[in-house]
């Protein structure tokens, strides 16, 4: 593949500005106040791959937000990789944390990313990372070096669990026939110590409700004699862990996938520093399961998380009220063989079980998705890593990630294809935090890396 | 006291509406942004106090809100009766739960109050009591048949604990002398069955802060390897209590009066239906302190109930996310002998000492004020006794209330006088919760029996 650096200097700051545009735009998917801004970001996807050189780009309509697609078939004997993206974006809040407006972005140097970052949500998940793909694809059509075909799948409801991708794959199974599925929505180790996302977490996402008494009540007529809902919440809350950070519900680890000791052995030799991840999370110390490290409490572990509690009076001031309700957003991460349809039934039944008498509890499931796992001696995996070996000078690290891309176990099972997570971020890059980045070192190696994959794939494909 | 009856009657229809334009006011002191509203409720009481014949009427300032006084003297050597009441509100959230605005009165009727009540906040706490002792005031002096000296001290921060008034009262002791005080801010039994509350809880109001990582992170990335500031708050609240409901913070309840088997007999002599105590609240089950009846749990044992609690994501749909921080407002109700500051102190030690590695905590105390019991062989007692049976036909029972006037033992203290807690509100108005509101027949009841309260304490005190 020839002259990829050159192009990429040549149209740095276009590219740069491109991505700019499309980060101002808040597709916030989980927030229908933000529907046309999601709306509108789709269009702007469909001309990019337009732009980019693909024919057939289309808006695919769901119940939800649309799909864009697009393809570009050489050969029909050649091999085809499908590309799977999302234009949509987590909600941006807790706002005051951030230090410039999450939908007005700034490129500026920090510790890391001494070439400088862009800073808004979405930067790095996914607009950057599915953006390197685009203007890769540019490349390889503009300077006639596209080896293979290919296929664009770009979503807009990602960031609340995909709720309607799986139909149309499903449906489509024919239209997106691929031999490799490649993804960039993960991160890789550090900027100089390249990686490939070997294995995802699965998800389970509920919402529970508790409800005592049928209004709020003043704490001191009430306080003592009735069951608070707040209180309740947080007892049962607590019950769900164990004093070694197991998780107590009947079972939840029956089908955990435990890796041998050599596995461990070779996960333990990625390159991680304690002290330096406590002191970028300001925190004096780790907290998690007994029995196992770091690395593996996020990657190889299932966990449980509240990711939102209220109740009650939340205002300025005091308020001396017993709550009539209570409510709090759950998820847990699965790992390879935990089924998240079973996972959230087995919460459901152990969380309303525990209910104490006095309140009444409900739990709604929101989404979920499994957990996968690719193995290294694929020729996608192979190929990946010889592309990052070009562009990095040394051979990519496997690793299992923590995060969940439910899409991906389905693909496996309807499109019958394995997925090739070529991830560009860092964990420090905050996705789903305020001040969320990507680096331009990044974004920039994305683009002259991606073309080498097609190299490669459709080579070893031969 | 003649014509009572008459002049309340005559004069009905211009009470409603007076408490009704009193009741249009958000005068909420726990929310700035309603700050003029406040005031503008001060100076709406200044002139009514005035119509009502008071002298000397004037707008105290303070740190905070203003407290009204107004006096009328007619005699150096008849006895001083000083009246409290405040003239702000509960916020009224959750505003969805009202079936009408909580600031546009409306009056209907209901099961328990076949004669129509004023729906609102404040209704009942505690602009309507507080408006009685206004109007009884009026009666008094427009028929000439005030018997004794009167004080008016009405405040606006009754709702956020009072945090000026302990200073207005030290500072202005001789103004405010008097041989009894006389507050109208608690409830009675029933409609038929008159009571007087002979004793109030305590209060201490805290907040707390849990603090893990410095940013809100992803919680697929980090999940299960950092302490999750909700869990570890639900956790550290679910510790606050043990099997039994007793509440596990060390020395809490060293200093609480334990009642006699005689006492717990006498209390439990007072009507009461469990049946539709669970049937008016709509849960299966009462729930607390083992080893208590309902009736004792909410007077004369102490609590802890959270009041409120929030943290990470509590918006539509779902974000997967580690909050970085999780509140909650916690207050402890408290019996006779328990010292506030004491037990504010003892809670923030104990929940800083309980928190986990990986967090930090902050306790930050709200306001608090000490618990209260009146003797029922007192003279106030006894006038207020015969007010009540001359007005209801029968003898009132001394009941003590789960709730609190901190400002009632400061008054003791202070001004070295006994309160009488004159209360013609129901539990069931729904005082600090959506659709508060006050009996007409309760009202009027009120403005009719206070009246009789002054006659008797002048006629015992000779």
């Amino acid at each position: 593949m020839t002259n990829v650096k050159s192009y990429i200097k040549e149209h740095k700051q276009r590219f740069l500005n491109e991505l700019i545009e499309l980060l101002k735009i808040p597709s916030i998917s989980a927030d229908s106040a933000y529907k046309n801004d999601v709306l509108k970001t789709a269009d702007d996807i469909k001309i990019s791959l337009e732009k980019a050189g693909c024919d057939h780009v289309e808006i695919c309509q769901t119940k939800g937000y649309p799909i864009v697609y697009g393809e570009k078939i050489i050969d029909k004997n050649l091999p085809t990789v499908l590309v799977y993206g999302h234009y949509d974006v987590q909600p941006p809040d807790p706002l005051d944390l951030w230090h410039s407006p999450p939908f007005e972005p700034v490129i500026k140097k920090t510790e890391i990313h001494p070439e400088g970052a862009i800073f808004a949500r979405g930067a790095c998940d996914d607009k950057g990372q599915m953006y390197m793909h685009v203007k890769a694809m540019e490349f390889m059509t503009r300077t006639n070096q596209l080896p293979c075909n290919v296929k664009f799948m770009i979503e807009g409801e990602e960031e609340v669990g995909s709720p309607n991708l799986a139909i149309f794959v499903k449906e489509n199974q024919e239209k997106l026939k691929n031999d490799v599925i490649l993804i960039s929505d993960t991160g890789m180790i550090a900027p100089d110590v390249p990686s490939i996302t070997t294995g995802l977490r699965g998800l389970s996402y509920v919402e529970v409700e508790v409800t005592g008494p049928n209004r709020d009540l003043h704490s001191g007529l009430y306080g003592g004699a009735v069951a608070n809902p707040i209180n309740v919440l947080s007892k049962m809350i607590a019950s769900l862990h164990d004093e070694n950070n197991h998780i107590t519900i009947p079972g939840f680890y029956d089908k955990v996938e435990e890796l041998s000791k050599e596995e461990r052995a070779k996960m333990a030799k990625a390159p991680f520093n304690l002290e330096d991840y406590k002191k970028a999370l300001d925190i004096n110390a780790v907290y998690g399961e007994a029995g196992y490290t770091t690395n593996e409490r996020n990657s190889i572990r299932p966990t449980l998380d509240v990711n939102g509690i209220w109740g009650g009076y939340i205002g300025e001031g005091a308020k001396t009220v017993i709550a009539s309700k209570a409510y709090a957003k759950i998820s847990m991460r699965l790992v390879p063989h935990q089924d998240w349809e079973e996972i959230t039934q087995l919460f459901k039944t152990h969380f309303e079980s525990i209910a104490p008498a006095g309140v009444t509890v409900k739990v709604k499931p929101h989404h979920g998705g499994q957990g996968y796992v690719t193995p290294i001696d694929s020729i996608g995996y192979q190929a990946a890593s010889k592309a990052y070996h070009d562009t990095f000078g040394k051979t990519p690290i496997p690793q299992r990630s923590g995060g969940s891309i439910p899409i991906v176990s389905l693909f496996e099972q309807e499109l019958k294809s394995k997925t090739i997570l070529m991830g560009f971020g860092l964990d420090s890059d905050a996705i789903h935090s305020p001040n969320e980045h990507f680096g331009i070192f990044n974004y920039l190696k994305g683009i002259e890396t991606i073309p080498l994959f097609y190299k490669y794939f459709t080579e070893l494909s031969k």
